[in-house]
C-alpha cells in the first residue's frame, strides 16, 4: 500500500481511505489511486478491513417468524416494508443484510448481533420475541423494531396506531349499517392484538359487545385465510361484515365470498388493514386501514442512524387512517 | 475455548462447530456448549471466524441500476423477484446481503466480490453492465444473473424467453382486431430490446411492419410512464392498443387512459409484461406475459449453489406464457 501512496503522491491514509470507498478523498485523486491499485493487483479484503475498523457499512434486517412459520417474505406487506427500508438504507450508502429466523431460540438475536456483520439492526415485527428483544436492548442500542408499543418495552419501536386503526375500521362498518361484524386474524401477534382491542372497544361502545365466536383465528397467509373463510361459509354462520387484520386476509375473504355467490359489499362488507398496493387497484377496490410504510421506513432508518451516533431516541407511533373504497 | 471443551466434556472442534452454528453437533450437546459459553461470557466474532474459514453463509444480491436511476426497490416486479430469491436463500440456511448501485463505475462488481462479505452472488438484471459482468465472470464462477441471454455471454443467466413473450403479446392484440399497436418501454435494457424484437417480428409477419413512431421510449417507473402516456394522448396520436414492456407501465397507461375518458379495452386494449400480483386483482384485470418468478428464483439459487460446489452450469431460459384477462 505504501508503494501505491508513493506512486500516487499521496499519504498512506489517503490510499487506505480511497480503497475503502471513503468519500473523504477527492474524486480525481480517488480514481488515480484505484487505477494504480488495480494495475498493481492490489485489492482490499473488505471483511478484514471491517474487522479492523469495526464497521461494516451494512444494516441488518431481521425477520423473526416465531408466530407464523408459513408466512413468506413474498407476503405483499412484508415486501413493501422491506422495499421502503432498503431504499432508505441504500440512499445512505449502506448495504442491507437480511436474515429470517423461522424458529428463533433463546439467544439467537444476541448471536446475530455478535456476528459483527452489520453496524445496526432493524427488526421487522415482534412476533413472539418481545422478551428476547427486550433482553438484547439492555446492552445493544443501535436497534429499531417495527411493531406495536408494548408495556415495559426497553427498545425503540416504530409502528402504526393499531388500536385506533381497529376502532376506525369497526366504526366505519357500523356506520354502513353492519351489525354482525367478524374479526379475522392471528391475535397472538402483538399488533393484531391491538387491532382486535380497537374492534372490541368500538363494538362495546356501540352497545354490541362481540361474542367470542365473532373473533376468528386466521393466519397471515392467503391460502390459510382462504380455507378459514370457506369453512366459515360452510358452517352457515350469519354475518354481514368482516374486519380482516391484513389486506391479504381481506383479499382471501373476498375471493372465497364471491366464489360462493356472495356479493361484496352488498351481502358482506370487507375491510382490510395495511393498504398494500393491490388494495387500490383490485376489484372491488378494498376499504382498508392505511399503514404509511414510506413514512414508517423513513422514521425507522432515521432513528436507527441517530442511535448509531449515540443518541437516545424514543419510540414513534404513526397515525392510522381509514381509506374508504368499494368493498364496504 | 479449551476451558469450555473441558467443562462440556467434548473436543475443541465440537465447541468450535457448536459456536459457529454448525448442525453437525447433536442438539443436546450443542445446547450445553452454548449454555457454558454464555455463562462464561464467551462469544464468537462471526466476522473473524468467517475471515479465517473464508465462508460467510451469505449470498450477495446485487441490483445494478445503470439504466434507470429512478427505479426503486419498491417496484412490484423487483420486490417479487427479491422475495422469491430470499425465500430460496433462507431455506438453505443462508442470509442475503443486498446492495444497490445507482451509478456503477468500472470495477464496482469486482470490488463488491473482493469485499468478502458473501460466498456467491446473484445479479438482478444486466442493466447496462453486460461488459462488466462478462469481465468478472472470467475469474469468478459463483454468480448467476437474472436477465436476457446475450451474444458472447461468459456468465450463467436465468431469464424468461423475452422475444417469444413479445411475439405472444403482439399476436394476441392482432387477434383481437387491433392494427395500431404501440410499444412502450426502455429499449436500451437488454430484456426489453428482446420484447421489442418479438413485437416487430409479429407485426412484420402479419404484413404490418411498425413505423418508428409506434415505438415509444418509456421508463419503468409509474410516474414517468404515466407522464409519457398523457403526452401521447395530448398529441392526438391514433392507436387502438398498447403493448407495455412491464405491468407497471401498463397500469400507468390504463390509469392515464381512463382518466381522459378512454375505455379499456373497448377504445384501447392494453397488454403488460411480468404478471405481478396486482395484474390478476386489478380492474380491469390485466392481460400480460407471465414471468414465473418462483420457478425463476428456484432455478437461479439452485444453479448458484451448484456453481459454489465447482460445477459448471449452462444458462437457462424459462418459458413465457400469455395470460389473457379483461384489459384486452
Amino acid at each position: 500500500m505504501s508503494d501505491i501512496a508513493k506512486m500516487a503522491g499521496v499519504s498512506l491514509s489517503s490510499v487506505s481511505r480511497a480503497l475503502g470507498g471513503s468519500s473523504l478523498v477527492p474524486e480525481p485523486q480517488r480514481q488515480r489511486i484505484l487505477d494504480l491499485a488495480e494495475a498493481h493487483g492490489y485489492s482490499v479484503n473488505q471483511a478484514a478491513r471491517n474487522l479492523r475498523l469495526r464497521t461494516t457499512e451494512t444494516i441488518g434486517l431481521v425477520l423473526p417468524m416465531g408466530h407464523e412459520t408459513g408466512q413468506k417474505v413474498t407476503d405483499p406487506f412484508l415486501l413493501e416494508l422491506i422495499g421502503n427500508l432498503s431504499e432508505e438504507v441504500f440512499h445512505r450508502g449502506y448495504d442491507m443484510l437480511m436474515s429470517k429466523n423461522p424458529a428463533p431460540r433463546t439467544g439467537w438475536l444476541k448471536s446475530l448481533v455478535q456476528s459483527h456483520r452489520f453496524d445496526a439492526m432493524l427488526v421487522l415485527g415482534q412476533s413472539d420475541q418481545h422478551d428476547n428483544i427486550n433482553a438484547l436492548a439492555a446492552n445493544y442500542a443501535p436497534m429499531v423494531v417495527w411493531g406495536e408499543r408494548l408495556p415495559h418495552q426497553a427498545y425503540c419501536s416504530v409502528g402504526v396506531d393499531n388500536a385506533l386503526g381497529g376502532t376506525l375500521a369497526t366504526e366505519h362498518l357500523l356506520s354502513r349499517g353492519r351489525r354482525q361484524i367478524l374479526f379475522l386474524g392471528p391475535a397472538q401477534v402483538p399488533e393484531v392484538a391491538s387491532r382486535l382491542r380497537g374492534y372490541v372497544e368500538a363494538l362495546t361502545d356501540f352497545g354490541l359487545p362481540p361474542k367470542p365466536n365473532q373473533i376468528i383465528d386466521a393466519h397471515f397467509t392467503y391460502e390459510s385465510a382462504y380455507e378459514t373463510v370457506c369453512a366459515l361459509l360452510a358452517s352457515r354462520r350469519k354475518f354481514d361484515a368482516i374486519f380482516a387484520a391484513s389486506d391479504v386476509i381481506a383479499v382471501a375473504a373476498i375471493t372465497a365470498l364471491t366464489k360462493t355467490g356472495r356479493r361484496v359489499p352488498e351481502d358482506v362488507a370487507v375491510c382490510g388493514f395495511d393498504d398494500v398496493a393491490m388494495a387500490r387497484t383490485m376489484a372491488p377496490s378494498l376499504t382498508t386501514v392505511r399503514q404509511d410504510l414510506r413514512m414508517g421506513a423513513q422514521l425507522m432508518v432515521d432513528l436507527l442512524f441517530r442511535r448509531m451516533n449515540g443518541e437516545k431516541t424514543t419510540s414513534a407511533v404513526i397515525p392510522a387512517s381509514l381509506i374508504e373504497r368499494a368493498s364496504t
